[in-house]
């Protein structure tokens, strides 16, 4: 069993989705699909909408850390696990790591929202609360790591990577015959594990990013062929904000087929579109998808679409499309 | 299969309700049930929400309109459809008529809010607008009567009454050994097809209504052993504010356990709880049912309770919690 886990450094392949899913089975929801007859009609393709704000915790990243966190209990590794994170990975891996009865730290910055701080705590995780910038929030967590905690990133991880993967075996099978998947890029976790498990599993799939403009590392990284290390981030989608990993950047490179951007503006509107249509509400992130949709229909004319909503974490005191 | 048809103003069965599942299957979606290992620790039993706030038109109303719709079909009946409705049920009707290749006309108030008539517009009714007073309502049905449409009231009807209660044979596949089945109470539609079913199908389970005290006309008719006809409405759950009706009190009379009412303040509560802990913003109709576990945790402790979310379709220009 050990033999099969790949070291987290490398790129996982679709047998490391499949062990990753026998290994998370159970934990995660198997989340529902949905489409909208009279959408599909206005839009011009079949849209497939799959609910990762429907996943515990309300966003795809529980299935990552589960991986992960199962990993180290098959690798004979107990210990507490570490993160920092403002947002969905760490109430992620805090109810991970309270499944496999480990403790969960998470660096947090002082201004972090009310729910999200909640969210953590509720799953059972630890704050350690910081400065509210990089240098910090790493300084923090090697603070953690040099206390014998062991660190689970949230996306440049083979382990989160190829968990991020099982949700596209789930809709292979909930979906039939899909040409197009598209997901959000932030750091890249989802569009990585998804566009593995795609190419492996899906004959002739196309498999497309949506990144804010405001965050689109990714598609200038693909622009000039390798990745770039900074880029000036403004975006309301909180989600997106991080760089593409660099394991994640080698996966992408090589098997995503196009990334599309988006304004700000754009994903409010579609986030408008998604409560309209489907009486979902979900997070600036998971509207990319949505907004790539629609600013760029010929991509997808006549095409059946599987389109990932990542979360569904909206910090309701701040909705953009409130009067 | 004529001969199987019961009359509208009959009661239907368990025989009904699987005929009604057979008609509509295919048409409305299998609804996804949600639980939350945290949550349940928290009030004391496990508790699943079915998720009918994701079905088509954003409520359950649409099971019931697409068997009385199917039925005028099978039953060689052709002609326009009506109904009178500031809500769910006028959208359900209107795409319900639409999939069979009829017209709905809708009799909506003229200050019925906009979400709620450009639902009907899109899913393909005819809007009369009139007074917003229950006899301008009931004038403007009977003018479309008269031209020759065939009504299709909300819940006082045995059709619709079945076709909500497919809702309960899909909750007894997807969640074995329920020992509480709880939904909100209003005209009546749903809880009366949900208890019929319930009691047929599930040994053992007791069936709660859930009230606002706004509209407890149920509980007053209960307590007095018959149906009260009129009561001095005021509560934020729009979609309760209908009286019981005749056919639905009767069988409720019959076969509900308990009907438990619950504040407005404990209403606005519970539709926080469902967003931060599900993702999901639920109409406060829908939210009755989680505020009467939280009300009453004796009568639901270590119960497995299957809670129906009725629907989601909140008007998110006026949400009750936004600070």
């Amino acid at each position: 069993m050990l033999m099969d886990i790949k070291a987290a450094d490398q790129i996982p392949d679709l047998a490391d989705i499949f062990s990753a899913q026998q290994r998370i089975n159970g934990k995660i929801r198997t989340t529902p699909v949905l489409t909208d007859p009279h959408l599909n009609a206005e839009i011009g393709c079949e849209l497939w909408l799959k609910c990762e704000n429907l996943q515990h915790t309300g966003a795809f990243k529980f299935r990552g850390a589960s991986n992960a966190v199962a990993i180290l209990d098959e690798l004979g590794m107990p210990g507490d696990v570490a993160t920092h994170s403002s947002g969905n990975h760490g109430a992620a891996l805090a109810l991970a790591a309270s499944t496999c009865n480990r403790r969960a730290w998470v660096v947090m910055p002082e201004n972090s929202v009310r729910p999200k701080v909640e969210a953590v705590r509720r799953n059972g995780g630890e704050i350690v609360f910081c400065a509210p910038n990089q240098q910090d929030r790493e300084k923090g967590l090697a603070g953690l790591v040099a206390k014998g905690c062991i660190p689970v990133p949230p996306y440049d991880h083979g382990h989160i990577i190829s968990g991020q993967g099982t949700v596209v075996i789930e809709m292979s099978e909930q979906i039939p015959g899909l040409d197009i998947i598209i997901t959000p890029v932030g750091g890249g976790g989802l569009i990585s594990g998804s566009a593995i498990a795609a190419r492996a599993l899906i004959p002739g799939v196309r498999v497309i990013g949506a990144e804010p403009e405001g965050a689109a590392d990714t598609a200038l990284s693909l622009s000039q062929g390798k990745r770039v290390d900074h880029y000036a981030v403004d975006t309301i989608a909180d989600g997106l904000r991080a760089i593409v990993g660099v394991l994640n950047f080698e996966i992408i490179h090589d098997n995503v087929d196009e990334v599309i951007t988006v304004s700000d503006e754009e994903i409010i509107e579609a986030m408008a579109l998604a409560w309209q249509r489907f009486r979902l509400l979900i997070e600036p992130s998971s509207a990319t998808v949505l907004a790539a949709i629609l600013r760029s229909p010929g991509s997808f004319a006549g095409q059946r679409v599987g389109a990932i909503i990542s979360g569904g974490n909206v910090d309701l005191e701040h909705l953009p499309f409130m009067p």
